[in-house]
């Protein structure tokens, strides 16, 4: 059964290229559907295109499909196209010609509009509280080891003293940036497209405050156009907030693999998160960040793929706008588990805490020791001039115990102040 | 000269690798490094390494350098490195010692760091300025044409009634959400990095907060290190604000390449806003457009390019940061450009008032007719079964007066609506 | 059971996370691990680490397996971590400790990287077969159209007098192009990377080049390093070859998209090979070339993707490498239905015969009339001057009979000679 | 003076917007413009279309034209808008009416067109020379240093025994392949598309084959839609190889980075190909190597560039194609100079002999340790665990005389082989 169906029997083999996993991806998104058929069952009743029973004997039916996917038991077989297909079968099987009025004053292109919305809202606010989660332990960690020094690296060069508590709450300082571009994307799908039928609105006179206010949208994509234009860009603005985390997340992660090589030997894990080598048997690989690592990245692709897909094409609704859904749900559950994997590995790391005993970090206070020079009189360029001297001739003598007293800085993390900062996001 | 003069004569080669093109991009940034530089000078009066006198004798000369700025005659010759090298010259050519004192507790990275967070405030501001004039212009013009009708395409095919109201007021309320990522980006860049030295801080007693109101910041990155990241981070961040307007504006370029066709016909322009062709006299080609297009879809690629230059290096500076320079500030050249020459030309546009007398657009009206037979109770998939066979019969005959009433629908624009929407973000 | 189990539990968090949908995508691969291990237990035999019963009873063993395969019902069940994990369990069971020696002298990352060779080996000739196909198609379907004009655009502008002919052809001859890609990325493919082990070679004296013949490669990747590099370059010079093709095929669908549009009505295919809409009774759309668009922009951002997850790794296996897997291996289902369909399609395409008959379509003769005037005697911008005042006085009238004779144009397609440059690449 | 001036004057903002850089970048280009100019110019007097006297001036203009440009004499001031333009006021300057005879059956498109495949043939094959030079050091450097052993990594956890020798060659055998697209899109390349004119042909009898073996093309691209469909094609092609060696060599310098700090030691260079810090004096960083990477991977991000560029655009010339021009004429070069500064740093790398002395790389033996096991006759997974328990309990004692023999291991490079690879690609 299709709802395009025109007594002509489309051909088997473009069926099957044009469904593609649809059926599969609307099973994320089936929850949303539902929400926003009531709303437009409400709607029409409200404007009298329903009787108040039909409202009613609808809203029941889709409240009963609600259930059935609550409990994980909806289904869409093989010879529904997708899930619009299935509920409007579901609803004309139960309510006969009732049934088929829910698709009064509406679109498939409506419904695939809005439920993507009502979905990204709610996946956004999870990646949101992921990150949170992740921040807070971040920060934790930051406090807990702000006394154990590292290397700091200029150039992958021994350059200058940091800290853990520095290392930790740079990351966490950082997502906070991310997550402006996330809120930015909520802003973006929380506008209900919902009444621009196939793009150009409908001579139903629809009442689309009504269903803004019924789906908890904040406001309306008031223009019909432009609210079927936001096909592809509220995913895209979706994908532009995952990548700035992504690139957050990759950049801890490869410091981590770095980290946990015998080469710098700063950090481990207890063995249940690493892995082991089918040939080495010493081996205790980091796969667990690799792969977050990894996906990360992949991610970070995810702008171009979108671009690539809705790119140079005129407005009004083109199928390309189909191939979205199937970037950007994997893309979303991606995000999610790699948020939910690094916040749960990273509980276990273990610092090892005389990394700066190894005299190869000696040099890492040379700066410290030259700004000493400096604060006692000594121009800049004539200071940096003599320890060079002194570095080149072997003469060179760290001073240990220079303290760091600014904000930011290793003794003065601004923990307080960087909670703040997020507060102001939540 | 050198900042890092060794005292052995790196080779040429090398030298002209690694300077690239940085002394003519650093001609846009070197009015920010002068502010930053009058501030950090301050604030180390404030805490007493400089003496009064000095403090105000790097103040005025940083001020003359900032009036040669201010008439271009600020030059950097090629025995300069950077524009950061050329300004210690000259505050050393003119005050000795005290010119020395400049580069007290900071490293170029800093000085870059920072010149480029206050040359990206600016830049979004100016971009968010150009995308205003334009919203304004597309708003008038809906107003204006919000009674003449186009054909409203989906699949590219023939679909339903649009108008030019709802064409230049759809893509006016699309840049509202493009920006809600240049205010995202904004954020990012509204933190002083100034204070994270050569990316963990210094153990000179600076006063981070004194130079963040000196320069106007909002707040701090507090973490150094995390100040340190946001070199390649925020220009990304201002990448994705350009790639959504980019995206706009490239998709209502194409609509006008399209609606200029012959095959189209619904727009037009003066002669003097499109090009002739070498060999075909009776062209009127919208370049104009295609280059908006074209440039506007490159702009799309910066977040790749930048993300390539910046993935999976690990935290702390490495020299690949100094190609995002070469990346970013062409890229808002562009944008600047494109929207300029945008509102520009668009201001003289002429539109087709008779589009839709041809009778090949009589079936934009089936569907409201079709929704007539629904609001007289006919149930909807029956009414489509018997359009559909009028259709195939041929013995369609369109209802050409049917009203479109609800919010963003052709009879109701919901201009003041939208204007209001943007009102918010200014 | 992991072929890595060391006797501590690995948290079934980490588990599921690391494996991700390797065992979908290896259902893909595994007939060519079976090839692989083939070839390696034959040469592990001719080097005396089996005996030649242990040899026989691996082979049969293996051939087993690939019976299995062969019927589809070979399987991964979730208590195996990927398909080599279950072969080798297979062999155990079967065998006992002779199934134990298979993995002498390998790794598992040899094991990947053999297998995803021979498979891109396998699915490049694949898809240069089905653009051979198309090739074909084109080329008769030029053959069969030519004489019928179409109008030839620049900048979507009535430019020039254009016929079916060339548009099928220039195609047809483009995609020669892209099959040099195609080549090159077998080149890379057909190199036997087997004996890297983890990337570094083996202590065991194991005859390469007597494994190279047996698996049919042209020759060895030699270098272990460069073997072992090669996993995620593999893959990235097959995307680019597929990027290239994709290429071509969504400019050809953006065409066909456009032409099938009722502004144009150049083309148009049998209901069978179109699609309905859910509100419209007239649409007749051309889904099929718009997701064959879409696909193909979505190839297009493959390599990136690729160059995203590798980019800036080091040297030596990473896990990230894992995730190229998900990214190529539906990448080239994607590739091989486009051409497919493509291909089932455009033998139904049927085209307009009278096309240049609307009066709109006159100015296409400028050009020829122009250089008319020039093989007269007059000079080339005299001409031009005469006929742009004539076309802006409308005095304008097109002379149609112009003949294009030389190479490659409307009159003279030169099938034969694209044929034979086909022909070379066989 | 613009080509298509039709009387009136376009608004000079719109000029500087549309022209560009364009007189710049035809600085590079405008060698083969003459090239293809003169052979233009034979073929018109070998059709009759010019005189012999016609011709022998244009030939002669054209050569003192060429001489300019050989001499860097040759300019493009702001009252030209392109090469072209100024080329065709140089002719008609010296020779009247005959000068404009130089147009007759062509476009600038055509010129534009035939100077970027001739430009990119040179381009292509010093991009090919510099990669081979890169390659014979290379293989040169792991002749040299065949002896001297490196730890090998996989996820950057100590796992192998390596060597300079390994690691050296890896990367010039790796090259090869990268050379497969090289030669691919050279072949692209070489195709003479001058004829195409404005993307259909011409109604001159123009002689093709004359004007291909004129300018030493090895055949035609012979569809004239075919021909412009050309434009970006061809320079993505050269993207394609360039992103190739980028891959290569960005991956090569980040181990170089790598080895070079002071957590590996691996590695040095003299102090001439170091560059010092502005805050640490005992720096040597690795800026060159830095660049390099970086500049590589913005290389990797050009095909996306070209792609965003004409994606989706449907066939014949539009001005979007302009752009292309300014994305890879500069990454031409700098392709070219990463080759160049790379080879030119290598000849003077300085390898640590005694990296395995250090004790933390004893397990790099393992492996082989366990191999013994084997070849005496324990099954591996039996080996495997025995050994995983020693090293558990500490008593592990590696065995570190233990030989690789078979090719491309280091104890066997085949170095000849691989030389003899590459032999076959010049």
């Amino acid at each position: 059964m299709k709802l395009w169906d025109k007594g002509f029997s489309t051909d088997q083999k473009i069926d099957h290229f044009t469904v593609g996993n649809d059926r599969e991806l609307d099973l994320q998104l089936v929850k949303y559907d539902v929400i926003a058929s009531k709303a437009h069952a409400k709607m029409l009743g409200k404007i009298g295109l329903l009787t108040k029973e039909e409202t009613t004997a609808l809203i029941n039916a889709l409240n009963d499909i609600s259930n059935t996917i609550e409990k994980n038991s909806f289904t869409i077989e093989d010879s529904f196209e997708d899930m619009h297909s299935k509920i409007e079968f579901l609803l004309i099987e139960k309510l006969g010609d009732t049934g088929k009025k829910i698709h009064t004053a509406r679109s498939r292109n409506d419904q695939v509009l809005v439920a993507m919305h009502l979905y990204l809202k709610n996946e956004l606010l999870e990646i949101k509280s992921g990150t949170l989660t992740l921040f807070d332990l971040l920060m934790d960690l930051a406090e807990e080891h702000k006394e154990v020094l590292l290397p700091g690296y200029t150039h992958l060069q021994i350059a200058m003293p940091s800290s853990f508590g520095l290392w930790f709450s740079a990351y966490a300082e950082s997502m906070i940036d991310d997550l402006y571009f996330i809120d930015a994307a909520y802003k973006v799908a929380d506008q209900n497209p919902l009444g621009s039928a196939a793009g150009y609105g409908s001579s139903f006179p629809i009442d689309r405050e009504f269903s803004t206010k019924e789906m908890g949208f904040e406001t309306l994509k008031y223009n019909v156009v432009a609210a079927q234009m936001s096909r592809g860009k509220v995913e895209k603005a979706t994908a532009f907030g995952m990548a700035s985390i992504g690139a957050t997340l990759s950049k801890m992660a490869m410091d981590i693999c770095l980290y946990m090589s015998q080469n710098f030997d700063f950090i481990s894990f207890p063995d249940e998160l690493t892995t082991g080598s089918s040939i080495m048997p010493h081996k205790k690989n980091p796969d667990v960040f690799e792969l977050v690592r990894a996906k990360c990245n992949k991610l970070q692709a995810v702008p171009t793929q979108l671009t690539m897909i809705t790119n140079n094409l005129p407005s009004g609704y083109h199928r390309d706008l189909q191939l979205v859904k199937e970037v950007i749900v994997p893309a979303i559950q991606d995000m999610k588990a790699c948020l939910e994997i690094l916040t749960f590995s990273l509980k276990e790391i273990r610092v090892n805490k005389n990394i700066l005993e190894d005299p190869k970090y000696d040099y890492l206070f040379s700066v410290d020791t030259l700004n000493e020079l400096v604060q006692n009189g000594m121009p800049f360029r004539d200071a940096y001039k003599k320890m060079g001297m002194e570095i080149n001739a072997g003469t060179f003598t760290p001073k240990r115990d220079i303290q760091h007293t600014h904000e930011g800085s290793l003794g003065n993390l601004c923990l307080k102040e960087i909670r703040g900062k997020m507060k102001k996001l939540i």
